[in-house]
């Protein structure tokens, strides 16, 4: 699911280069039909789908007098997820991942997560289904790839703390005064990652670390309180799990997705990747900061939605590609990012706020949310 | 084994602090009566060990009165070692550890082997006992316990790298011709961590991370040519595994000998060990230099010993010894220490070396390296 996207590109590319191993059933794009016919074809898919019906006619065509089955919308994409597989890359980008991934997870496939929203937004209902099927999540952001790499599960009363890494992103070194005047061109400098517009705006304003601390809430054995963040510019190290006893696991890897991807892809195996191998004498230094929460109040924000534990975090990230859009539009400021999100959640908490207890529930606040932090903008403008 | 030593001492200090969980049944010291007697009483020792015969009656003097039972002599560390217990830690120093601990791993009973010699000097042979009892052995040296935890050995094909970390000691930035001016006081200062003067001249060299490579090759899945070694000043991490994916996983922590002997304590769970917490903003920056082989040959000879693979380690280690012992009475100068290790290896080997296949022969080995050294060391002076 997402195949089109930056990682199902990287995920294709891994199992291309065994496909000896890898049987592809189905793959899924947004809208783009020329590509997501080439890799169907490519990788011998059973079925290509397009989430957007609009591109069904290129999308046939351009698989025509090819065994690929062409499909369009949400209904057949929630069909192919209900093929028998044995794992799926949740990779759709947004709330339109939510349905879908749930429903793989409810049918106890194995799924590889990459999709943000269904642990932010949703993140107490899909970890009750996960429990409820058994199936196995496998997380593909790095930094939860890294921690799960990392934990311990057999020993999970003797974890203490898990830090997630931030590379502080291209702000880490400017003053608020300079980030105030920052354009969306500066903004999407990101030193390490090449990620696209939305994660990368997110990593420079921290964000993209907030919604990760809500989600490795979801992901592992810990409370609030034992999850840290420390900015580490060169992104060579993940995530670090400290332990009773005073020993801290880390796992570390040059900036790469496709390390992640075949360890989600292999597990419990391993297999091999072509990703540039780790060369600490080359790298030379890896450096630690804490992290600034006056510069960068997202970070903030995000913890304090966690603790809050009424469906905050759905609002929280709802604003926030609201406000990325924005901001991304040259219609706000940097700063103004978080500050909607402030708002909005303030707004929303003063109207009531409570916890989503289904999917629906959490599509309907998603898009209040939304409505919500539009009309905050208005009043910003 | 080797209750008074500092690792010895470091083991009774965790397992005083949670006394309802552990029941030691015998401690054994070299020549320390005193403490040890002080250390059987507080631990409820049913028995208390001395190797060196010579102390006896002051050791039974001091446990007079107490339920502990007083024995000396090597028979009597033997019998020590035959009674039936789960755990033993293996930390007597030098080739007087080699029968003992050897003696333990036929039990069957679980090894925390803090001991260099029985890997250095007997690995093959240790390494095939341990197969054959199935025991477990757990590596305390801080350097392989972290590789132990950071290893999954269910993707042993898997592993591509193993990188031991070292100081890189008090001489790390001095030039040769400083460093052929440095006398055993300034060897003696370590930036990080507090050994024995041995263990201490040892990182000096860098010696200590020769005989720690020869050490992993017998207890990790890799060969020679798949270990490596990377100078790291702040001790922080400590051990890296490198898979075939691009990840690297390491453990990390402050460097205080505790936290690995909790490990080895408490496997396959955790204890709590009062250590300091490793808090990487605070530290700021690790950094990463490669060996300098020419300024410290200890670390090129221990590779070529170690790949020669016919007893050469054996004598590696034993004609270090005697170097170590003769820098540290100031009668040779440091790169001699390097000089008469290297120099015994070519007069064993030009005298025939070959694989000792018995603990008798390594000791005869061991025995023959010494005076050989002994006489090297002559010449030189």
């Amino acid at each position: 699911m997402g195949a089109t996207g930056s990682i199902g590109r990287s995920t294709l590319d891994l199992i291309g280069r065994d496909p000896a191993s890898f049987h592809v059933v189905a793959l899924s794009g947004n809208r783009n039909a020329e590509l997501l016919a080439k890799q169907a074809i490519a990788h011998n898919a059973e079925l290509a789908v397009l989430a957007d019906p609009s591109g069904y006619s290129e999308l046939k065509e351009a698989l025509a007098g090819t065994p690929v089955e062409a499909a369009a919308g949400e209904e057949a994409l929630m069909e192919a997820v209900g093929r028998p597989v044995d794992w799926v890359m949740a990779a759709i980008v947004g709330s339109a991942g939510l349905r879908p991934t749930l429903e793989a997870v409810r049918q106890g496939t194995c799924v590889a997560l990459a999709n943000k929203e269904c642990l932010v937004s949703a993140g107490d209902i899909f970890m009750e289904t996960v429990a409820k099927s058994g199936t196995r999540l496998l997380p593909v952001d790095s930094e939860h790839s890294a921690g799960f790499q990392a934990i311990d599960l057999n020993v999970r009363e003797s974890i203490e703390k898990i830090v997630l890494t931030a590379s502080g992103g291209p702000f880490r070194t400017w003053t608020a005064e300079q980030m105030a005047k920052a354009s969306p061109q500066d903004a999407l400098k990101h030193p390490n990652w090449s990620m696209g517009p939305k994660n990368t705006i997110d990593s420079a304003t921290l964000m993209n670390k907030g919604l990760e601390l809500i989600e490795a809430y979801h992901l592992f054995p810990v409370g609030p309180e034992q999850l840290d963040v420390v900015i580490h510019p060169q992104s060579i190290v993940h995530c670090l799990v400290e332990y009773s006893d005073g020993s801290v696991l880390a796992q570390l890897s040059s900036p790469d997705m496709r390390t992640p991807i075949a360890y989600s892809l292999a597990w419990p195996a391993r297999m091999w990747a072509p990703t540039e191998r780790l060369d600490l004498v080359k790298i030379g230094s890896l450096s630690f900061e804490a992290p600034d929460y006056e510069r960068f109040p997202a970070l903030r924000l995000a913890r304090e939605a966690l603790e809050s534990d009424n469906g905050a975090t759905t609002v929280l990230n709802a604003a926030n590609e609201i406000a990325v859009d924005a901001f991304l539009d040259c219609r706000i400021g940097l700063p103004s990012i978080s500050a909607l999100v402030a708002a909005a959640m303030e707004a929303a908490d003063r109207a009531g706020l409570s916890k989503p207890r289904s999917l629906d529930e959490v599509l309907d606040l998603d898009e209040q949310s939304r409505g919500l932090a539009r009309s905050l903008l208005k009043e910003l403008k």
